[in-house]
């Protein structure tokens, strides 16, 4: 999958109470606001948040999964951006102006606080919402014109939203066995504890939910899609500290966590940290955090006792194991029969000439995966797009408003599944009639991107910023492109999406180098507005190769696919192809009939399904 | 080619008269020295220096192209890269240090200033020698320890050099006329005002050789294999002021220039940007420098008075017009000829059973050169090189060292001409007997590379640092690669390397996008260290394209191959081809022989070779 999406509310909410509310707030003595900010982000500067940290789409009505509200004493000013200006439009009142991001001459937030707003200005913010480079950076740009970034002690849209916010999740905690996670997290600690040390650290704030359930072995169910918990860790010499509400724990997770694992309330981290500030008065030591650690946490600590660095742990986690590759590999086997499954009964479904929408189709998708041996969920909202719905990359069918799915029309399916011994993300796109030439071309254009990643070898510190070029060269060749990046790390049963690597233009990409251990998506697309959309995504693992010759003794790297649910030769125009290219696409198809039979019951619709679908293409 | 070569003096040089020279210089009251920093380049930044400005080959004894000497009170260090330790080694006498550059633990001269020397030093350097911006860096690092960087008025190895150091060229000067430049002087300048104008700024100081040379239309001969002339050029709303030796310029070159342009001693811009500083002070306007601007004319403009970019006459140059791209093209079937020629020669004096050196070769290539029309002289030294010599990346052969041809071994020919119409480039490697099957294979993956670049269609926005890696993905798949760049820009008689642009792994042409009119060298290559050199390259233009579709209304590239040189088929491994490049193979020699034969006697020896090698492989 390529992002988030929210549901779709169409009908604008009247926020004219709320906004009333806030502005009353701004003027006690304590605050005395300009301006408020409120980002979409929760305090772990989550891609998904849980409903109580929703406070953007509160006090706006603005229900995307991006964007940000700036609320001043007369005006009240949405950003997104134009996946969202439809919805956004739609979502906001009469008090609300949408700033159109990306739109030439239209401010992005930042601007719009210096350039909007009045100098002198005192600009209340969360703390905890902002990460503390961009708070940086913003004060700087605000200083210039005398206006101040204010940090409120507490979040004022909450003192609005009162007793109707949702509570915080408290949902149990799971420890999940090393037969899953092939290495205990009292290594995982001492490895970062090692690491630590070589640079003298004191010690590392862990704030990221998934690094925190990676560190620990421990999973939860606070956040949808993604099954992390609500907590923070601080990881010194001497301690290990986990602030969580003590609630969600059995005492299975702690006797698993063990005796030197010491717990503290979830919002004790800040006041502990203010209290390590005097230690470090008498001291030479710094503390660790991550660059994308809230600017709350880093004024607690205070800042000339902090170093902030790319988070060790994301690097850590993002090279699995034997044992986790192991489960990936196998987790994908029975979510590739699920596909199957869902793909024959769509087929039989229109063969009985039955009519189905979108989100049908989703549900039945679900129903096939939860059939599935350690299935847990979903790993994100699945994206069941008919025809012009696939051009909308970041599309999520609403019951309302859905399609019908046309069987002569392209069907693009791209949905993932949470098993506890992985994480799945698979797109396919497949047509029930006949498709067009068009169809057909960029189709395999689309392929023929997909096919020179999946072959790809590379010399060890070559980047997926570098390789992005090689998912994209054929479908230049026709003038065709894709605007969203060529792959994403996947984790293992944790997020979907994952950092630090991946495959695309973002320069980001550039610095990190793939590494063996390394998932990986691979997914271009093309999108042709107004009637269809094509994307195909596997997850791939990154691979030492033999190759004839190891010139420079650098060592080489490929892909190893494990997604298995067959490409649709209908859909593939053979004069396009090289032979190379020919033999993979019979060699994938295959192996998926190969690997993925054995899960699906023999003559069942699946099984005929698979067996037909991957008859080798002449 | 890949870079810049030198004469090899494999005696060492006795320094010690030179050192105490110049250290007798240090304790000068106006110095009062503890080191002093001798670069290896000239006043103008310039890859190719004149005989007058080898101030470091003088005080060090060592020749090479890179490298750059300290001596202090009681040391010598030369610092130098890989490709010249032996040479270094076996010129420097007993009074210097060999700083290998690029392994470990050696510092750079950087550091060695901070570390090796004493704290509160005083460093001097000729300030025109360094660019501003290294200089500042410098500064920064050497304030820390108390020690300071010291300008001087005078180059102290000049004084050490006395009457015995060449004199600077004085050669005449010769206007380029329309019909080779396309556009006039006037218009050019005229162009470069509304850039200026735009950012309002006062004026340029252009101080690069290639851009005087290319602004004016007048090209000299100062510098080996560059046709360009010693001068700087001011040019603000108002003036436009040429600071040359007026020795230089006959009546027919100032009758061009006209009466708009003021000319000014070579030396005088010093002087004059001095007395702009008093102007600056009652003004807002700020001069624009460029950041390969020296260090002295930052000083002498005043560091608050300025502004550095990339030059915008390198931007301007780098894009060629339609009478500059035609000349290209027009120079690049005349210099075909001649190589073919020469190959033919090669292989008739082979079978004759006569044994000639690989200087004997790269002379008999200069003298079919100097058969055609235009030819004024070489691009660079000809890298004329048999088996291993091949895969010495920077080989030149000298008169006294250099191998025998060996008919059974790989040849590689790295060449190219200046024309009036157009400056080539061109490295063919071929076998005049029985390659091996290693040899093909190799070959035959720089081959693929080759192809690749030649046949990428790419969206307006690309740059080379993205497309570099099409050059390598094919090599890679062997575990095979290359230690250089795949291309460069290539002047249009002017200078053989030119910016901004290239195609190539150095993040600073990540900065710049391909643009129609741009020409690049597509030279992908292999080397086995002791075997053989493997090295493909063509000079290519950017050029639109038409593609079925134009998605985001981006506009797409492609590459226009001018060098037609064949591609030897007997080194091709077929079985490794797909079908488009083997077709690729066929239409190339195809094209070869359509456009070169026109240029060969008919009957001739380079009309059979030509016949015969460009035969279509089965």
């Amino acid at each position: 999958m390529s992002n988030n999406k929210n549901a779709l509310e169409i009908k604008a909410v009247d926020t004219t109470e709320r906004l009333t509310k806030l502005r009353a707030l701004f003027r006690k003595e304590k605050y005395n606001l300009t301006a408020y900010v409120v980002p979409s982000e929760d305090a772990h500067q989550s891609e998904y948040t849980a409903a109580c940290d929703a406070r953007r789409a509160f006090i706006s009505g603005f229900s995307g999964s991006a964007g940000l509200a700036v609320v001043s004493t007369d005006t009240a000013a949405l950003f997104t951006d134009g996946r969202y200006f439809l919805q956004a439009s739609k979502q906001l009142d009469h008090n609300w102006t949408l700033m159109k991001q990306g739109i030439p001459d239209v401010p992005t937030w930042q601007e719009y606080l210096v350039q909007n707003l009045p100098k002198n200005s005192r600009i209340g913010i969360d703390p905890t919402l902002i990460m503390a480079c961009d708070a940086k950076t913003l004060k700087e740009s605000l200083g210039k014109i005398g206006s101040s970034l204010v940090s409120t002690e507490e979040n004022l849209i909450d003192l609005v939203w009162g007793d109707a916010r949702p509570p915080r999740p408290c949902n149990p905690v799971n420890v999940l066995p090393l037969k899953y996670t092939g290495r205990s997290h009292e290594d995982k600690i001492a490895n970062l504890r090692e690491e630590l040390s070589k640079e003298n650290y004191y010690g590392f704030v862990v704030s990221a939910l998934d690094e925190i359930a990676w560190l620990f072995n421990i999973r939860g169910s606070d956040v949808q899609y993604n099954p992390v918990l609500f907590a923070y860790a601080l990881v010194t010499k001497d301690d290990i500290i986990l602030y969580i509400d003590e609630n969600k724990l059995s005492s299975e997770v702690k006797e698993h966590l063990g005796s030197n694992v010491k717990f503290r309330p979830y919002n004790a981290v800040f006041e502990d940290l203010k209290h390590l500030n005097d230690k470090f008065k008498n001291d030479n030591q710094k503390l660790l955090i991550s660059t994308r650690t809230s600017y709350a946490l880093a004024l607690a600590a205070g800042e000339e006792n902090t170093e902030s660095s790319r988070s060790p742990i994301l690097d850590a986690k993002a090279i699995k194991n034997e044992v986790e590759l192991e489960g990936m590999r196998q987790c994908h086997l029975r979510d590739a029969a699920a596909v199957v499954n869902y793909f024959a009964w769509l087929e039989e479904q229109f063969s009985a000439g039955n009519v189905l929408n979108e989100i049908d189709g989703a549900n039945r998708l679900e129903k096939f995966r939860e059939e599935q041996e350690d299935f847990v969920g979903l790993s994100f909202d699945t994206i069941s797009a008919s025809g012009p719905n696939g051009a909308i990359i970041h599309y999520s069918p609403e019951p309302k408003t859905c399609a019908v799915i046309d069987p002569n029309l392209l069907y693009l399916c791209d949905s993932g599944g949470q098993y506890k011994n992985g994480t799945t993300d698979v797109t396919r796109t497949i047509h029930f009639g006949k498709p067009t030439e068009q169809e057909k071309r960029a189709f395999t254009r689309v392929l023929q991107g997909h096919i020179a990643i999946d072959r790809a070898i590379f010399p060890k510190g070559t980047t997926g910023y570098l390789l992005d070029v090689l998912a994209r060269t054929s479908l230049w060749r026709d003038g065709l492109d894709f605007r969203h990046g060529t792959g994403h790390g996947v984790g293992c049963y944790l997020n979907v999406h994952e950092g630090p690597h991946g495959i695309g233009t973002r320069i980001v990409f550039n610095d990190v180098p793939l590494q063996a251990g390394m998932t990986v998506t691979n997914e271009p697309g093309y999108y042709e507005d107004g009637k269809f959309g094509i994307r195909i995504e596997t997850v791939v693992l990154v691979r030492e190769v033999d190759t004839p010759c190891n010139f420079g003794d650098r060592g080489y790297l490929g892909f190893e696919h494990i997604t298995l649910v067959p490409i649709q030769t209908k859909l593939v125009d053979v004069s396009l192809l090289n032979p190379i290219e020919h033999k993979w696409i019979n060699d994938y198809n295959a192996e998926c009939f190969q690997k993925v039979s054995p899960f699906l019951k023999p003559d069942s619709p699946g099984f005929r399904w698979l067996e037909r679908e991957t008859a080798a293409l002449k």
